[in-house]
């Protein structure tokens, strides 16, 4: 808090120890509650002004406070100045995913990362299909569970990455999904026949992605994999 | 279902497309719902009878089918009786968790996997020790929700593993952990002072083992590393 005094208490005692005071570093972790553009503008100007005026209160008072760092892809993506910011720090801005579409910060379309599963059975008397999907390859993260619309698991697009409408992951365990129309829809399920595949749009890419060693690059619609990235390990 | 006539069914037409019907395969995965002695003996002998009876209906009608195959910590650890069955496979029986401990299968003290974590923060006013270890190292499985005792994120033991009453993790993100004392209790925090370590006990060992990339093997208290098992990955 850029007006408590134990700000510059913190500071001294880390010089005092022998340490470096490089700069601030915030994060907004409160703007994944919101859901309006307008909120999100203030959030971001909210969480400028607060990290600028502690870099500023501590620069008053003799440390050079280089970096003024933030966080939070939405208020990242709302930001309207950054005055006074010398870094930004927006992790699943580079995917996106359905949290941060709940949020307000994207579109489906804009979502970059997805897991390709592989139909592997159905029980038509309960409306199911089921995948070789799981939380082992999906995460237990259930983010959209308190937003206004409950992704389950994840949304279902075909290979191709078209979104299938209303049908979602509604449950899943160690190894299988089990994909069903949304609960409320008026549709019924698409014709995914045994050995078809689907890719899986993940309510949180960090989590997502976590379960995975390597990510298989494809551009746009294009089956092909034109690469393998590593995940970088550790956190 | 042993007494349903697409058992054969099936079975027919797999042969008929040029697949060997090897035997039969079972989960109870109900049991994961039961918590009493009695109950979790039922349940191991309704699983065996089933899927001998499965067999048995194959065998009448001409095939071998070898192995007749079980599956289900709970149901493995109280089966009275095996007449019948080849094999017995039962994931987390090596490692056991809190979600076993809820259902009865184990005690705390059989829990033989744990995250090391260090303390790196405190909020005193709220009762808070923060550590290292958020739901990227604990995974998201909150499997002891619906149990009668909702552990948090895990149950968090000293160094040497021994369990820490009534302190658990009760809120993760992706980094870090927050333990607390559980509600209810009139224990207060032991003290827990930065750079400490602690062992966190998991929900779900296979979740919670997913997150990480090797076993580190020590023998009971003592800290020393005394292998290192590489995880099998896939699934």
């Amino acid at each position: 808090k850029p007006d408590d005094p134990k700000l510059l208490e913190v500071a001294n005692r880390v010089v005092a120890a022998g340490a470096n005071l490089v700069g601030v570093l915030a994060h907004a972790g409160e703007s994944y509650g919101l859901s309006t553009a307008d909120a999100l503008v203030k959030a971001a100007e909210n969480e400028r002004s607060a990290t600028v005026r502690a870099a500023e209160t501590l620069r008053a008072h003799g440390h050079a406070c280089p970096i003024v760092s933030l966080g939070s892809t939405p208020t990242a993506h709302f930001t309207e100045n950054l005055e006074g910011v010398t870094e930004l720090r927006a992790g699943v801005y580079m995917f996106f995913d359905l949290v941060q579409h709940g949020v307000g910060v994207c579109g489906l379309d804009d979502i970059a990362i997805s897991v390709l599963a592989t139909v592997i059975g159905a029980k038509p008397e309960k409306g199911w299909v089921l995948v070789d999907a799981g939380w082992m390859a999906l995460s237990r993260d259930r983010g959209t569970a308190n937003q206004k619309h409950d992704q389950g698991y994840g949304v279902v697009c075909d290979e191709k990455g078209r979104v299938l409408e209303d049908v979602i992951v509604a449950q899943a365990s160690q190894e299988h999904g089990i994909l069903a129309i949304r609960a409320g829809s008026g549709k019924s399920m698409p014709d995914l026949p045994l050995g078809s595949r689907v890719r899986i749009l993940p309510n949180h890419a960090c989590a997502m992605a976590a379960q995975h060693d390597f990510y298989s690059v494809v551009n746009g619609e294009s089956p092909e994999i034109e690469a393998r990235w590593e995940r970088i390990r550790g956190w």
